[in-house]
């Protein structure tokens, strides 16, 4: 179950990775490079804070391999601007939910505490993007209060912690865990949610 | 005593990234995210660098709560620009210095050389503050040469494996080494005291 | 051999980030940052990756000391700044070539597949180079297409297994792909081959 969460966590961040990199311009190197950061940082760093080796791109190595394809052929889709940015929202979600529950399920697997799993699930769900966006040039996803992004990551993680509490069982509380952050993402972004900013 | 000196240099540097983080504005997650690194990633380099599991804010979860509370209850805090910049400059020092000087000597316990542990303690001191203020858009004071910073660190390391050398006493080595990173700053800072600049 | 190459690695790159650091006029703790980043990032990141303790610079503490001394008599040495842009361009080569082979070859060791290890042979070789551009506020190599850069690495890393894989010897192996690097790049440079841009 977890294998299967996390190759989609790879696929929806790698296509969002290359919808990025295609907005800004990125030459092929650029593409590669984005696709590559998004699909694989938040992962890498989960992996190695908690020492968990072969790394997930190195025991699964045909990740890596199908992300280069989607990468490959990536200049041959056409491209539309107009719908580009709100189908950019799309594998975004779905990257920051998947890579969230899996992070953080990992990281109490590894026996860290609840509150540190919940942290690690925020990094490995929103590194990727953040890393990113800063190769774009954008402020990143992440600093950007409006509308909500980590927050949705960070109570999704609370969500899996509390349906694997109550119900014990894994599988449902992975999928509760997931629909948590993505139906939360995409409300903060269709109203606009956002936490209160600074006086 | 390294645990009570690492604890003061988590709080240290979780007051000073926040204080930044508010003198830059920046919303709740900004905040939270600049206070954890700051607070965290110097750590975690020397962690990951030497091998050291679990990363010493796994080990010690207690930490996270700390500085997660602290950055929850920052905005309630009133605050005074006038005097922000310089008490910025306190947390700041204990931080460079008590985390410079707890990595060299966690270094040393892993068996490198003198000089390599020299530059983890420079490493561990001043890597957070360098993310924090490129997060920020600030030009790291790492790469300022006025006034010293990263010098200190190096200093203090050295005056530490001196001490040891000498005296053979870790805890009064340890004191020394962070009095010397301190006061070195401080003195820095006040008579803007500066590495020669490029011809 | 490996270790002969890892020097000539540690040493190209090295001088790379100080011209690098002098041309855009850092001081010298800049000089020292950059200089120390070029040389060891790409590897420390390969070791982490692979989990190989200690890491490269730690075990062989000769390398922190000779790059530290290379920074500390670099600014007595007269500079030219006709020249400069153009010399910087051998030893970036150079390290690029080293780096990205002995990243590859530590790879296979460590039993990752080859297209992994051509990865990490890329990131070996181009990520030293990456974030020093990014200190010096250049846009970095790495993701400009025009000349080839990360695709000379990647060249290079299969001329190397297809040549491991034909001869069997691990020297003569290492060396050409070592050669293709540095050729490729250089004559990309001197030809500015480009990989094609997006429409």
């Amino acid at each position: 179950m977890l294998q299967i969460i996390e190759f989609g966590a790879v696929f929806s961040s790698a296509i969002f990775g290359i919808l990025l990199a295609r907005k800004h311009q990125l030459d092929i190197i650029g593409v590669f490079t984005v696709a590559f950061i998004t699909a694989f940082a938040g992962g890498t760093l989960r992996d190695l804070f908690l020492d968990r080796h072969p790394l997930f791109w190195i025991a699964n190595d045909h990740y890596a391999v199908i992300v280069f394809c989607m990468a490959l052929i990536s200049p041959f889709v056409p491209r539309n601007d107009v719908t580009l940015d709100r189908w950019l929202q799309i594998p975004d979600a779905f990257g920051l939910g998947l890579f969230a529950i899996v992070g953080a399920s990992y990281s109490i697997e590894a026996g860290t505490s609840m509150f540190i799993a919940s942290l690690l699930g925020v990094v490995t769900g929103t590194a990727g993007g953040a890393v990113s966006d800063v190769i774009c040039n954008e402020v990143p996803r992440l600093f950007k209060a409006t509308p909500l992004y980590a927050t949705c990551a960070f109570a999704g993680c609370w969500a899996y912690f509390g349906s694997l509490y109550f119900s014990g069982e894994e599988e449902l509380s992975l999928t509760a865990g997931i629909a948590v952050v993505v139906v939360a993402r995409m409300v903060a972004i269709r109203f606009n949610i956002c936490l209160p900013q600074p006086r």
